[in-house]
């Protein structure tokens, strides 16, 4: 079935999802930021941010992801959400080690954001019908 | 197809959800609060709030939504995105101001996400068939 | 129709998610803590990262949930939904109290994460078709 490869695609976004927010379990741990704080040592506040970026574009993602899958090309939005999710993985990785790092793992992701969204949008206007 | 007006808006919501991320980034370097820091002016803390409550919202409003358009009404869910989406930006611009002029839009958002969430469930119950 | 149960149950979980952004909202009043502020009294901060935690969770759920249902077996996703609904449930109720508290519904709803996400991948991979 053509949605399957977008979906296989999804399960992996939303696993890394999942392992941000591990990451910040252990910051907790390693770093001594007990539950419900959410500030504290910059690496915990890194690990933090790493998983809430990663919510925050998941959200923006996704949905224009489906859209480009369901009404243009499920191929060709599986391997835009795999380009996105490279970009996602050297985004946190980067970010992990030093703020500045982020930003080359950012770039990817936002073009791939970009991109994605576009395509998602002239899949659907081809297809709307106001009559 | 009648799933690509919700589709259309559903474009539209993430973009709008982008741009507030965006407003970040810029109340970033304008009150000079880096990243990973979440607090700092208010003028920040009110651009990250503002974020964070088009990013809670969305992730509650679309789901109804898209059940809703499968389920009942395409053309209608399409509307109430559209008018979903007009309370969101006026309790943007209304916070990005000042916190008490989010009130007006987020008040519109809330009774659009109420009638969605309930449309949704009519449109859900007539289908069910445990049988 | 069958996918009609998953999003019963769908609704029921998004509905969750604005019941713990509610609790947030009162919180704010009894302990004082006007927005944009997201720190002062530890039962607020509590609220807030029930919340938060209730936020990132069901962004990775719902997707896997929704790739089990369509690819898989609806009623098992609705199934699994509803088992999550109750970690959910349960975690709050408990953070709300406590801290330390928030563990058995955390466990619950993360072990039905994980068998959800690993049927969801069982029940793509049966439709993956590269050729």
């Amino acid at each position: 079935m053509p949605l399957s490869l977008p979906a296989l695609m999804t399960l992996l976004a939303v696993l890394w999802l999942l392992f941000t927010a591990f990451m910040v379990g252990r910051a907790r741990g390693k770093y001594k930021v007990p539950a419900p704080a959410t500030t504290g040592d910059p690496a915990f506040e890194r690990a933090f941010r790493v998983q809430m970026n990663e919510l925050e574009n998941l959200v923006a993602f996704l949905p224009a992801m489906w859209i480009f899958a369901w009404f243009g090309n499920p191929r060709f939005a599986a391997l835009a959400c795999a380009v996105y999710l490279v970009g996602r993985v050297a985004f946190a990785i980067g970010y992990w080690r030093e703020a500045r790092q982020r930003r080359h793992g950012y770039t990817i992701s936002m073009m791939t954001m970009a991109i994605t969204w576009v395509a998602a949008l002239v899949s659907v206007l081809r297809w709307i019908d106001f009559a």
